[in-house]
């Protein structure tokens, strides 16, 4: 195993692209090289959903204060840490986003360090943004080159920085079983799925429910599978928070996806979960420690359940597209129109 | 006028109660003499919505990082940054809630600064901590001895430590027209929520949306008001996200209550309302610049809306239990079996 600044290279493993390795230790070089002292994660919808799993663990983790915000609000909000000493990454699949764009202009104006993560590093997004950390998308390369090997090996290689531990360089070292283990769950989980969409291909109403990193996987599923791509109503309930209101909506015709987390606030969706299987009729659990973690350590299993997630709740959207007729490609005002 | 402390009092002029002054006092003495680097909100539900507004106000205004927990989440991800220079302001009306009272016991073992805020002195939650601050329920005192005007003084004046600015003294000093700005909010308001009450009886989901300070009283009414106590499904949409997912479930027949906010994101309400307006014919909204702000300075009026903006939300919930026959007091669980 050779090991070079944290990124290492196992005999005949999957590597990442050579410029992904770059332009990644290229960020990873400029934070060591300035006095960071807060992250902000600014995005929209799904990408913002997706930058927070950087949060959770920075939050969890080290001692550098992260923030999550919706760009607008970010621009809006004007925070008043941000700063010289803030490093902010934005995030959008297209790099076109407007209010992400507007988010790193700002952001830059401020004197923080600004990193977007793309798939189109021509996209404005990565022009307004110092630093640039592209991902491959569709073009049949391997998952350690998508979204979540590329963000995954970012986020743990600036853990690294703040705050070193020998786990982020094996979680790195780990992320080329991405690939497989994918592949292996959506094997796995895609015929439950079906069943699912068979099921609930009626209902009006989906509520989901998680907590820890997985609150923003059921943030995703709500506002861009459910409410977006399929027309169904919904909201993503943190299991923390259930019994503080939301459990009384609970009724035997209620549906519900809970997401079974796995990491340290299980037991939240545990609880949660007893409730609900007691009083609706219609709960349908996704429990992260079903899923095959092959090849992962069994301390990194909370870091890799949140990287694999995505691929099986997508699963349970595919089933209800079959079964209504729905295609997740069908939208009502999105490309149709300015808004 | 009589300066003291940050605290002062207008000859005749309502005064806030000794015992409260002094407890408030204490916590920000407490804060001056140790050297807080962040600040924790920690509560559930309506009592973590409540909270938010500090953490609203702080990072906008503050170099001190402050952070918004759900109690259990607090406890199980652990914040490595939570320590000896920590201030961690919990809440609970009862001062019972198990979760926030377990994560006052969390964070005073890890020697932060606790600050309980509570209706009963006695309770669990207000044992547990370093720190009280008490607030009078419905005992016919007036509202700056209540949860708002004692949250808000606590806020402004901690604000007055972290950032000190003459503004933050004038926001206390005006904190004594809250009665009389509540009352006659709630006269001006009144009519219209229970005309909405009217219209909106029958509606089996109905969303809220909002930004800024306000997508707390959003995310509140949405929880406690409309699935707590109505049973009518909701979700909160941050009017920020709203065109990053939700909006694509926005149809005709599609209620939308939207709160556009008196502050810095009023711009993102205003976009979001252009766009509801246009495809749904169930918009209703609640604009905070339409609230009456008599005897409050006009650089004031982004912190007093959001101090208002509860009491006139609420009478929304009064219309529909009033016109549904399903009083806000009916539950199926809570009060009623273990859980």
């Amino acid at each position: 195993m050779k090991q070079e600044q944290g990124l290492s290279v196992k005999e005949g493993q999957v590597q990442m692209k050579v410029e992904h390795t770059k332009q990644i230790k290229e960020v990873v070089n400029a934070v060591k090289a300035k006095n960071i002292q807060n992250v902000y994660f600014v995005a929209c919808g799904g990408s913002m959903a997706s930058l927070s799993l950087g949060e959770y663990f920075i939050s969890k983790e080290s001692l550098v204060p992260s923030f999550v915000y919706t760009s607008n609000e970010f621009i809006h909000r004007d925070p008043k840490v941000l700063g010289e000493n803030s490093l902010v990454i934005l995030r959008s699949h297209s790099g076109t986003t407007p209010e992400t764009v507007s988010a790193a202009s700002f952001a830059r104006e401020k004197g923080a360090l600004t990193v977007a993560i793309s798939m189109d590093t021509e996209s404005p997004l990565c022009q307004e943004a110092e630093y640039t950390v592209h991902y491959n998308y569709k073009d049949g390369s391997d998952a350690l080159d998508g979204e979540v090997g590329i963000f995954y090996t970012l986020i743990f290689e600036l853990l690294n920085v703040f705050a070193p531990d020998e786990k982020y360089s094996r979680v790195v070292n780990q992320l080329p079983n991405l690939e497989k283990l994918i592949n292996k769950n959506v094997d796995l989980f895609s015929k439950v799925a079906d069943d699912f969409g068979k099921k609930y291909k009626r209902e009006k109403i989906i509520y989901t429910m998680a907590s820890g990193a997985y609150i923003h996987h059921a943030y995703s599923f709500t506002s861009c599978l459910l409410m977006e791509m399929l027309w169904i109503h919904s909201n993503a309930i943190h299991s923390g928070e259930f019994f503080h209101g939301p459990f009384e909506i609970t009724d035997f015709d209620v549906p519900f996806l809970v997401i079974k987390g796995e990491g340290a606030s299980r037991p939240l969706d545990e609880r949660a979960l007893d409730f609900v299987k007691k009083y609706s009729n219609k709960v349908e659990v996704i429990d992260i420690a079903d899923l095959v973690f092959e090849g992962i350590d069994d301390d990194l299993k909370e870091y890799f359940g949140p990287a694999l997630a995505g691929a099986v709740t997508r699963l349970y959207a595919d089933g209800l597209a079959e079964h209504t007729g729905h295609p997740l490609s069908v939208r009502r005002y999105m490309w149709k129109m300015e808004y």
